[in-house]
């Protein structure tokens, strides 16, 4: 029973329909276990709440906008 | 120091409560380590955040609703 | 910087090479972020730390070929 | 479709069926929700790779066994 | 690429830049793997998501708070 | 009580205790949340468990090498 999870910034919910489709399909053909094994969750974080470099993303967009 | 958490939809403070006194209670048994040592964590996921068979918990309700 | 993280039984290096790459590409395309923002890791356990319904996979699958 | 992940040190095969028996029992219990919904995994880490305190197990325990 | 997630109560934004910028400093000095390699997740819990010991962190401060 | 976790390739029993240390030392301050509230868990993947911009970090390795 493969479990997939997505940790990401906010999605609108056909994004969240579509993600958890095509991710299940994906999976299933790449292993070739049935998609009705596959359980997904997708975590919404706020921008303050994710970082890279060291750098939140959410001043890391307020630098690129004042540019 | 074991760790244990639990990803699930919305439930009430009682059920959290319960949750959290119980499977400490339950895995300390279990392993045989004192329940003093467990960490757990509950994350609740509105259903449009979960599927399986590559179908939304939401969309898997609405469609059971509608039958 | 979407986080996938997929926890799953034993598999190939070439399994393991083209889900990473796969799923990337569907999780790009389904949310318009770019491939190169999106961080994969796969966690293989043994047959023995996973269950569903209460029965590890182990003895799901031991059951299931002595029938 | 709850799931549930516990990270700990090394179990018996015997301990892990009986850990996810119990804490689906457990949790199906505490929640209402029918036991063949949830998915359990346990992760099961070396004393060098946990810590608590600012400590690894490993640490901990080798200054214990020195008293 | 190292991932690095942190699970805790409220935080404010300002804690949050600085945790995300010194975790992934002390990290890279401690590993050796350039900061920009590094990605850091926050994620906040309420205190009935949270427990040790058996009992949720609202009901333990609540019962300390009585005293 | 404050959670961290931090997934990456191999690293030496030495780096490891160091990381426990430091990452607590530096959250606390952060937070404010003495350090023996802090738990951590390191999880080593190998390369080919791992993969950024959809190419694992053993084939990203495997052909900067061959430069």
């Amino acid at each position: 029973m493969p479990y997939i999870t997505m940790e990401c910034g906010k999605l609108t919910t056909e994004q969240k329909e579509n993600l958890i489709s095509r991710l299940t399909e994906t999976a299933s053909e790449a292993t070739g276990i049935p998609p009705e094994f596959f359980m997904i969750t997708i975590k919404e974080l706020p921008d303050t709440n994710m970082g890279f470099g060291g750098k939140t993303v959410e001043k890391t967009k307020r630098e690129y906008l004042k540019k």
